[in-house]
């Protein structure tokens, strides 16, 4: 069953001009702000103009515990989007923007793939609008005007070694990771161990994100923690004077981006927080947009459920007031078969042919992890939906055998063939969720704002990961106690853990029972809003492989791109 | 004479809508690609499309050397045009991308003043397109392309010594001029020197500002030297397999920006090179373009006629192959009387109030900074026009003496109040600069490509600087030498020296004579075009200053943008 490439399915899909894909959403051209011919910005006014209509139902995709392949998750989001529409439900796909980082690393694109994909492809994954650049130049003025604090006299007593602030890029480059500033002459700054992260990785990422109105991302930006003083008070971007400055630079990157799938189906592309230090999931303000459009609004959510779709729950219904209907669980067979422990699945290496032949008891041995992350779901009131992203790799009775342990559990389960099939061939899961949505929704958070910091982390690792309980570094002890004195603890938490288990070793697979959270420090995210526990090594800033993408990205004779996959 | 603040007169500035704008231009809404309403690119097909209309009168703005508050040379370009338009000759203006690090240090933003602005100031200042942002992505992918090089083996054999490819960022951040990067463990790279530059002051800017077309840009970006092996041979970001990767990130920065003046004269905003160890002067695209599309094209070239102007002749011009028809010099009573020696003018310090008082005499004291200029653009066959770009604290006499000095020399001189009343107040100036490029252009280049390294320097130093001669640092020697080896001798030249005097003292005021100009080092941007000799420590890193302009800039209850200048 072989495809056309991503970019060359990109290419010959027929793009409606972007007045008509507003126009699905109902949405005028004088809310529209073009960028070039196939991406469009709406003006934050929509927000005001479509707040009495009726709402969207709300449907967040989530996944199990994947392999490091990933499982396809933004592919069914936007296939699931066409689905709805060819069944008659008129529907809005919302997604972040992917990193261009990775794009020229080794991960390449993330624009969906196959017949369900964001389009142009091209301009998805380089620049956009800008929004990521404005995040680099937002933080990094941010991270200039802390140097320059210091230089000019220090008046408010930042203390150098307690400067959390560090810069970012919109690249893997490993050397940037740690670095010392400021050497040279004394009008060259002063010596200071610092470094990059990815852009991806900014708390103003995650502040444009969580942002309900630009007066909000004004005040977030404001609330930025950039260190402490000796005495250990925090020092802020509103102190600095910085954070105007940020608000300025951001205020077009606010505005979410209209795009649209290969089928025309609408797209907003808004904003790509982090999926572990950050919570990983679209704008706020996109879906304030787009939740007044359409009869269905489906947005992503970064990584597995216990992941991205705790987050989505805890961090950004929280923030934005928006009732889920239903929750999408992405499963394939060569997750359900690594989740068995039978085997080894590694990022750019073929997959074991073992794994490849027909094993529906495989899959049932690793079932236990689809289990947890459909409990993870109805944990918080939501209706569960399974979706099997169908491979041409599989096998029937494979397919037969996650259906079976979802009806077990009493979700929805359906097959999904809209990467060969586009639209069409999701059919049968778009059927599911708009039956799974209908059902009213018991939508809770899992932990009120009131509980103190231990409290949300011992409640989201018993009851989603399945933790024993929490283990806590004396230095992450320490931080929550400050924390809390600084009166951050009515935040909600983001533990930053791997993606690739419910635990925090990357090595249990299934559902591991029997261990405890270790908490190696913790952070805060105080403009964005969350406090974020680390467990396990994040690394911030990816690295280049031996071979990067960009070394077969090119342009052709006609000025084509070539080799963005 | 109170007239409004920059932004105000931006903001009550009547807007065409971008497709009458670009219809001044003759072009049509298929080469158009709209970015929000007020800005537009236009696409590389007009370069073939338009190439059979009449050729437009081509006016490069220069200026005597100015002081450190810059003379207005911008605020003369845009007023140029509106007052050609005015008369009655259908103008455009082609005009720097200004940098956002500026914008908010000490600078303010650059986008012409008064009612002889590009507008929205907004756009222009910040991310306009995201070009500047197109130019770090492209050049900080290079880099990490570097590093991971060495990191993965370093098959090249590069000398992690010799590598000349530093970083960039568009932010005035003094601790990243030099930084030791790779700190941490084996999976972070390895230590090595380094630093960060502007983002106007990338190579991959200069590329930008000198491509004639995709192709060409593709092939200087691979052209681009990063380092050196131990054997001292070049390695290039061709052999680094990044510049593909870098002409994609560059795609669509390459398409000049269309938008307007107060007066709704058309503008191109293209392109940010800096004006030292860079040309200065804003895209070739941009002028194939508009050179196509009304009678007269105004551009501005940086600094003083010896910097901008003679780049803009020898180094522009000989690349593009167009034909300037006349030069404006942009002069001030302040300027002048500064160079008659007896003022002290400080950037960020109000003038000395007797430098306000009547003085004709001081004016003629300092006569021969002009003297000299009008005569660097002579040497090149160019008609010049002398601009008095009048102040509300001039005299008549002052005006009047720097005429005679004009007039003595053969030039013809005009007072403009473009500043304080638009287009209608340039109208003796258009006249003028329509009358000086009705002569035939006796163009000619400074000297051929053949001359090797050392006389293009020492024919710039002699005969536009007015210096007896050259000295060359032992390392500038061993650089040229090495140059002409490795086959850069072709290239021409683009001497790095202070602005602030003809010679390469910025205390050297008027036009010093029996000075030696000290070529401290050599380096070569070869994938841009040029060698530059460095005279003197030019900064590529500003810092910020003790109120940056960022501390003033913000948004108002409504999203309005405030303290932007």
């Amino acid at each position: 069953m072989a495809i056309p490439s991503d970019l060359d399915i990109s290419r010959s899909a027929q793009l409606q001009p972007m007045t008509d894909v507003a126009a699905q959403l109902g949405i005028g051209e004088h809310l529209l702000e073009p960028y070039g011919r196939n991406v469009a910005k709406i003006s934050l006014d929509a927000v005001e103009e479509l707040a009495d209509r009726p709402r969207a139902r709300y449907v967040v995709v989530s996944a199990i515990t994947p392999t490091p392949l990933g499982e396809g998750k933004t592919t069914t989001t936007v296939g699931l989007g066409q689905a709805l529409n060819h069944i008659g439900k008129r529907s809005t796909v919302a997604v972040r923007q992917p990193s261009m980082g990775p794009t020229f690393g080794i991960k390449g694109g993330a624009a969906g793939g196959g017949y369900s994909q964001v389009v142009p492809m091209e301009s998805l994954n380089l620049h956009l609008t800008g929004d990521m650049h404005a995040v680099t130049a937002a933080h990094n003025l941010l991270a200039a005007m802390v140097d320059n604090h210091l230089h000019k006299g220090n008046e408010l007593g930042l203390d150098p070694h307690k400067i959390t602030w560090r810069r970012v890029l919109d690249v893997n480059d490993r050397d940037l990771r740690n670095i010392i500033s400021g050497l040279g002459g004394k009008q060259d700054g002063a010596p200071r161990q610092s470094g990059f992260d990815i852009t991806a990785a900014s708390e103003v990422m995650a502040v444009l994100a969580l942002s309900t109105s630009l007066q909000d991302l004004r005040k977030r930006l404001g609330r930025i923690v950039v260190g402490y003083t000796t005495d250990g008070d925090p020092v802020t971007a509103e102190q600095l004077k910085a954070a105007g400055a940020m608000a300025v630079i951001m205020r077009e990157a606010l505005k979410p981006n209209l795009m649209q799938t290969t089928e025309n189906t609408p797209v907003l592309v808004h904003a790509g927080p982090f999926g572990n230090i950050a919570h990983g999931n679209s704008s706020i303000v996109a879906d304030l947009v787009a939740s007044r459009c359409t009869d269905y609004l489906i947005t992503e959510a970064g990584f597995g459920a216990d992941m991205g779709a705790e987050r989505f729950f805890n961090i950004k219904c929280r923030t934005s007031g928006l009732q889920p209907d239903a929750a999408v669980l992405v499963a394939t067979v060569r997750a359900l078969k690594a989740h068995s422990g039978r085997y080894k699945v590694v990022a750019g290496k073929p997959l074991p042919p073992e794994l490849l032949a027909e094993g529906p008891e495989d899959v049932l041995a690793g079932a236990d992890n689809l289990r947890k992350q459909i409990d993870n779901i109805r944990l918080h009131g939501v209706s569960p939906v399974v979706a099997i992203n169908a491979f041409p790799t599989d096998h029937p009775s494979e397919h037969e055998a996650i259906r079976q342990v979802a009806e077990a559990e009493g979700a929805r389960v359906a097959v999904s063939n809209h990467f060969t099939e586009g639209g069409p061939g999701g059919a049968e899961l778009a059927e599911a969720v708009a039956e799974a949505a209908e059902e009213p929704s018991g939508f809770q958070v899992l932990y009120p704002d009131e509980a103190d910091l231990r409290t949300k982390i011992e409640t989201i690792a018993t009851k989603v990961y399945g933790a024993d309980g929490v283990s806590y570094a004396p230095a992450a002890a320490r931080a929550l106690d400050s924390y809390e004195a600084n009166g951050y603890g009515e935040l909600p938490v983001c533990i930053a853990k791997t993606h690739l288990s419910l635990s925090s070793d990357p090595g249990l697979l299934g559902a591991p029972t029997g261990w405890t959270l270790p908490v190696r420090e913790v952070r805060a995210s105080v403009g964005a809003g969350f406090v974020y526990p680390i467990c396990g090594d994040m690394r911030t800033m990816p690295g280049l492989g031996s071979r990067p993408a960009a070394e077969s990205i090119d342009l052709d004779d006609q000025g084509n791109i070539t080799g963005l996959s």
